[in-house]
């Protein structure tokens, strides 16, 4: 049996997952508002979602709502920032500071949401031993090396799409764990490896689209 | 009636326009390795995606499969970057050019799928006045003004959380018509206006969760 201290270890529905960052983001905006409560049903409202699901999505978290009086504001942010595991660092390789690539390195945002990108990889001999945004570039030769001395699950994937699954098998045989596909590319991993793709050209696809229309 | 040729000018679902660019991109794949003809069977098997359901995606767009031939891969290239809005210039406008704002007008990468941002704005008198990336950054002040003299359709969100929700309400009166959300807070709009959310931080959560499981 499980015990319930070890319930936010529990695997969680990734839609669920995906909502919890929106309840997030709305109980500190509410906080730099001053408020100091919050309940699921005015949660519902603000971000659209079933108040009962709100209710379900915050159970798989350790906090705790008050009957009729909700969820306090504070404690909620600290339980979601934890629990999305926004307050620890993850180390996190970069393949391919190209465009894209170099972009995040730039974003010095994601260190914020726990993600630190420590080295990134590139075949451009103009670009390995350069740094971008502070991060160095090295030749993707030198991965295996790099990953051996440091203990690195998470890698970026921001490569051409006809290098996207060459690279992403390197990844995994190298011993990356998830990957965080920027490639229009629909990559192929194993199982147990975590995959998240973020289809900005498919953003773009509907947004022009819908435009047309 | 609607003609066949103004096929293409059809409201597809957007399941179906989010897969889209997987289809390009696979071509894209082929066409480097020498390839000159796809069936949707073989997209099917690479993509992930029933191949009936591979077959009617294509049927939104104007390209034919010859029986037991399958695509051109030329053709379907051509005639989905086309259907897609990646070979016209979309202009658009970037507000917040913070960290992850600043990292998006360094990726010159979107130009090439056609999205065009020609400025930013933001509230910080630190980068009003200045470019990044080569794009010229504005006090937000300034936006209706700027609009008036370019007509500009798409409005990227990277302001602050607990400015998203204003931010976009002044850029829907000021003639936006489309926003892509990277906050992630979901802000509420007009039935009108199209919203792209990506949502950047709820990959990190999922990734971060599973990585813990």
């Amino acid at each position: 049996m499980i015990s319930r201290s070890n319930k936010s270890q529990w695997k969680v529905p990734e839609p669920a997952l995906r909502r919890l960052p929106w309840y997030l983001a709305y109980a500190k905006l509410l906080k730099s508002k001053g408020e100091t409560l919050v309940s699921s049903t005015q949660i519902s409202k603000e971000i659209s979602v079933d108040s009962s699901q709100v209710a379900k999505d915050l159970s798989y978290v350790n906090v705790a709502g008050k009957t009729r009086v909700g969820y306090d504001i504070d404690s909620l942010i600290v339980v979601l920032e934890d629990f999305l595991g926004f307050t620890i660092s993850h180390k996190a390789f970069l393949f391919g500071a190209g465009s894209l690539g170099g972009a995040l390195l730039h974003d010095s945002g994601l260190n914020q949401y726990g993600l630190d990108v420590i080295a990134a990889f590139d075949v451009s001999p103009e670009l390995c031993g350069t740094t971008i945004g502070g991060i160095p570039v090295y030749s993707v030769d030198r991965f295996q090396e790099i990953r051996k001395k440091n203990k690195v699950s998470i890698g970026i994937l921001t490569v051409p799409v006809n290098q996207a699954q060459k690279t992403a098998d390197l990844m995994i045989e190298g011993g990356i764990k998830a990957i965080w596909n920027f490639t229009p590319y629909r990559i192929r991993v194993p199982e147990h490896i975590v995959i998240q793709d973020t289809s900005i050209y498919a953003h773009l696809a509907v947004m022009f689209n819908r435009l047309k229309g």
